[in-house]
């Protein structure tokens, strides 16, 4: 099952696609219209929306839909830095034996097709393509062999990162945290339409149509399951919690002979084979205009 | 004007403390139930919000109320590391000319007098008294003389932190974010009531009545303004979001010639001049106890 929000009359509201169009869910009487309470429904509750949306006769056309984050509010997000070997090895650091973790806050949020802004303080925008994991249970000292069960959806992200910033410090936050860096959609996509652990799946990412990453998610040092289950140590994983699992190599800064960074009027696409596309361009923040 | 919340009937209530009094504010008409709307108001609600209080006959007495997080779900929680230079010093870090920042999560934060839990995976939970900063407006790109307008309130944190686990990895993200190892409160204090900036007031923390940390917050190598600053100059910082400002040496894990590390049925006081005291006990985080 595939699940997406888009704006409707100034409205969010929640669809189940189905090839190219769209079943708003407020059309099927009886279903929750967050998709956070969908997931935590699990297969039950997937299967009668699936069903209830095939017998709908009320279909919007996906071409033309205003697509919002796939999760208007989601809880923590989770990020982990360095999961592919050659990414680490691009940025001369060690193959980890534990994760680099690090969070993203709500404003350094945005959805499918909203510019990524650039901000004035800084030319080093770089993008990061990763695979993104929706939990859709609540899991607290996992085994990683049962992990996978708490994976409420998959989806995309672009943790998009200003390195310079990410560099002031020991910690990467600031440089993580810029508002309207970080792209995440365009769905939500059940597990049982991938995988087990969305592994291993091709995962690229283009600048301009230009393929600048590409690898699979295969590669990962610490798989989905082990990164739920070494989150899940530490603290309790809530439904709509997101995890971004790190990005393969080929980001921009690390780049020979030039680095490339975003800069206003380019395109960004994540792509994770089975997934879907996540396209963002780039605009200069307004913040910084006077 | 000291504003908490407190369990009443099993309800979050948010009051107006008077002395040793407490007036619920559900019994003053025309005030928001949530304290960041009070805040948000400004000078201006709180006058009224004073003169109501005041002149309610309607008082709880303040021993014996079980008091919660004063915000019951706070934005973003950002903390600043080693902004004092006496604790940048033990930890053998350089004076830093940039903050290093980290997020806590939600699951990570316990309201006064509830106990701080420490992991079955590790021993070396330790504390961290902190000046804690409540946005009050909205602030993007600010500059350091018009931050302090946007404080909505002062509190206290205890950035409870589990050392072997903060030093994994490069990041100090999972280190400082176990369930319930953050402690935040007791109440919201504004900004009149302080000198600007909350600097210089005396900070201290106590384990087990033993003072352990003694500095003050005019020590800050970033003070609340420039930390405002800084960081409105990558997110929006919104109504409800926390900053916790970093904490003076004598933290458990540096002291000399032995460490001190948190265990079940310890207290831990965090207190800052005019602010209040955060009190905790310390207790095993029963999801490990399986």
């Amino acid at each position: 099952m595939r699940l997406l929000r888009f704006e409707d009359g100034g409205r969010a509201t929640l669809g189940v696609r189905l090839g190219s169009e769209v079943v708003p869910v407020s059309s099927l009487a009886g279903f929750p219209s967050d998709p956070v309470a969908i997931l935590t429904g699990g297969p039950a509750m997937r299967s009668k929306l699936v069903a209830a949306a095939d017998a709908c006769p009320v279909r919007r056309p996906l071409d033309g839909l205003k697509l919002l984050m796939p999760i208007g509010n989601p809880g923590k997000v989770i990020c982990i830095g360095l999961n592919y070997a050659l990414h680490a090895k691009e940025g001369n650091n060690p193959i980890p034996d534990y994760p680099a973790v690090f969070l993203r806050v709500q404003t350094s949020l945005i959805g499918p097709d909203a510019p990524m802004l650039r901000p004035g303080c800084s030319t080093k925008l770089d993008y990061e393509a990763e695979l993104a994991v929706v939990i859709g249970a609540r899991a607290r000292c996992l085994k990683e062999a049962d992990a996978l069960a708490h994976v409420g959806a998959y989806s995309l992200f672009n943790d998009g990162s200003v390195r310079d910033y990410q560099r002031k410090s020991t910690q990467w936050t600031m440089g993580k945290n810029f508002d309207a860096t970080g792209a995440f959609g365009p769905e939500l996509v059940t597990p049982d339409e991938l995988p087990p652990g969305a592994a291993p799946l091709r995962i690229t990412a283009r600048v301009d149509g230009r393929t600048v990453q590409d690898s699979t998610t295969g590669d990962m040092i610490f798989p989905v399951a082990r990164c739920i289950a070494i989150l899940s140590e530490v603290m309790t994983l809530e439904p709509g919690d997101v995890i971004a699992t790190g990005t393969p190599s080929g980001v921009g800064y690390a780049r020979k002979p030039d680095p490339l960074f975003l800069a206003p009027g380019m395109t960004v696409e994540v792509e994770v084979e089975g997934i879907g596309v996540l396209r963002n361009g780039v605009a200069d923040d307004p913040a910084f205009a006077t």
